[in-house]
């Protein structure tokens, strides 16, 4: 036996990192680095709408002001006036006392799966789903039930077959109702009102992940399922598409009874957030900067969806390719023909330059193969054209391979 | 019932959040948190020594020439060049491919729990040990067992005796090797040589924890026990105590057979540590900063420590107190008298203006309750020399009470 062999042989892995695996996406997207390839695989904002000008300012301020207080540890619920902000710009009533500022809203799943989540508990999510999420509770060793769900949401009857009583009670319903990754869809007023009291019947809490509800087109989506049961409701947001995601910031607000044990396990975690990036955000949020700040981000999305919906309904002409028309966000779902593989048409994609993420990544079970997401906002309008052009004449290629 | 009591019971909690405590120090910060008073409780840094003018320059360099990759999302393994610079800057063969970086070191101690702990795994530590760290680990649920210890560091025999076998083979031994928190003892160059033969013989891993290692005073420590065998270690780092805490940046290096495993842990946590920061801190890094700074930090240290030795040898006398003289780090270690305990002693010193921890919070068992963890870092040397004073004062007291 070789030394590299002995020494392999010390580390035993514990249970659960046997079923980590390296992210399929993350894979994909190694595979699409190809130089002059277009991108609709990524979930990436587009670093157009970075204000770049407001955190240099913030910066400056921040540390000028109060340098020692920003470079030192700081308490584990986050800083104050940012939890203020936070709760303050939120559609319903909600005390800062109950904001935790996460590193991410990913931090915020990570740290909801280790204070509910036993190996072996059932959990629920949407069909399909974040698939972010599912790596953050992965560790955590759950029983992942898919729920049926259409262009609205949750199927709250399939939800209640499946919320299960006893050993098998649903720990939570893990939802992303605004603009969903990857689908884009958006949960409808009367689907929220249902699920709602549907839930709070079953005692079902709900994880409501909220990145991108800021980001709608015409009109803002209705209420948070949170803002109808707080108490019942842990809720996830997140600075990343508002503002950026280099700075890993996010929060939830979770009700008296959870607040204790996420504090404690975000403590553990990294003990806080970063203090410096916390001071830099609340000092670009005054002043209501996002108020000028954010609508144009949602101009640009939607000039870049109608640019993607324009180019798919010219060069998917006669193609029996289906695809949705989101109301925000930054992903559309598509859908091949009948025995067509999103997976197999990747790399025929790719080929020609262009890439997305075949839908069955998002799927907890039964994944449906020929679905795929493309986001529409990291690629130009000319990009979007050229793209779409070269997927269509990939699919077209497939088909009468 | 009402409605509150219903809605609290939809919430059932994983055993492990059952597990999660608050952490004592911060519940004893909280107490000392009375306008006045003298703290050799904290383990902050002194905050005169974060190089603000560095960063403020840095940020600005960092937004200007590339703001848009700073702020965007990246690689789970972290940026680049900084993961280059902390390779360069260790004390043997590292090669960038093994660099982590983590969002503080805590985050590391997180990472190395979810890949390497099974509820029931039995983990070795040292007596006493790292508070932080044991809050890390126990939301993985291992059977905690310290390992006895002299002011050289480990015990390698008692480490032989509780290594187990078969079902109770320890998974690792975490060390914290220099300047230790809580005791701010050194493991000298025979015991670290000792301990890796013997390690490396059981065929158990060690978590090597270092993040007070540049911190020394009269001469570098001896050489770090995974410079001696790298794929028998991992080893954790910190930007916390050599730049600032609040940019909350750290980094691990494992060997090749674990380093998959912990990105994958790594990326599910939180996606990546801020690479805004990361570009901070490679940028302040450049040109030897580090080379320049730290040298500061540690003639500024050295003399506080220099003060506390020197009060405590003036205002202890005959109150048969016993201390050590650490060689460099932010903490020393005190024993009272037999008979007497700190955590009785706190009230009384509290309400002298004067706060320290008792040491019975750093022991994973068999916790010694004459023992007191003094900062020498974060008080001034007069706030030190009047702390001194006030605490000999409670004890004197305490001791004819």
């Amino acid at each position: 036996m070789k030394s590299d062999d002995l020494n392999t042989l010390q580390w035993t892995l514990a249970r659960r990192a046997e079923r980590m695996n390296p992210s399929v996406i993350r894979e994909i997207l190694k595979v699409t680095e190809k130089p002059g390839i277009i991108s609709f695989a990524g979930g990436l904002p587009s670093p157009r709408t970075f204000p770049i000008d407001a955190f240099s300012e913030a910066c400056a301020k921040v540390l000028r002001e109060d340098g020692q207080g920003a470079l030192q540890y700081a308490a584990s619920e986050g800083y104050g006036p940012l939890r203020e902000a936070v709760a303050s710009q939120l559609p319903w009533m909600v005390d800062p006392a109950q904001v935790l500022i996460t590193t991410g809203s990913q931090q915020g799943l990570d740290l909801v799966a280790k204070v509910l989540v036993d190996a072996g508990s059932r959990i629920l999510v949407e069909t399909p789903t974040y698939l972010g999420a599912l790596q953050a509770f992965t560790p955590m060793e759950p029983e992942v039930v898919s729920v049926a769900s259409d262009a609205e949401g949750i199927d709250v009857d399939d939800l209640a077959a499946k919320a299960g009583t006893g050993d098998t009670r649903a720990r939570f319903l893990y939802v992303l109702p605004n603009f969903q990754n990857p689908t884009g869809r958006t949960m409808s007023e009367a689907r929220r009102a249902a699920l709602s009291a549907r839930a709070a019947a079953l005692g079902l809490p709900i994880i409501e992940d909220n990145p991108y509800g800021d980001l709608w087109f015409d009109a803002p989506p209705p209420l948070p399922l949170t803002a109808r049961n707080p108490e019942g409701c842990i809720y996830l947001g997140s600075f990343s598409k508002v503002l950026a995601p280099g700075l890993r910031l996010g929060f939830l607000v979770a009700p008296k009874a959870m607040y204790p044990k996420l504090l404690q396990a975000k403590q553990a975690a990294d003990l806080h957030s970063p203090s410096f990036n916390q001071r830099m955000v609340a000092e670009v949020m005054k002043h209501g900067f996002l108020d000028r700040h954010v609508p144009t981000i949602r101009a640009l999305y939607k000039s870049q969806r109608d640019a993607m919906l324009a180019a798919l309904t010219k060069e998917m002409d006669g193609l029996d390719v289906q695809w949705n028309s989101p109301d925000g966000g930054m992903f559309l779902w598509a859908r091949l023909p009948a025995g067509m593989s999103a997976v197999e048409l990747l790399p025929k994609a790719v080929e020609k330059s262009v890439a997305f993420v075949p839908g069955a990544a998002f799927y907890a079970d039964n994944a449906d193969p020929r679905t795929l997401r493309l986001s529409f906002v990291t690629a130009s309008v000319d990009q979007i054209n050229t793209g779409v052009a070269a997927l269509a004449a990939a699919i077209r290629e497939a088909k009468t391979a």
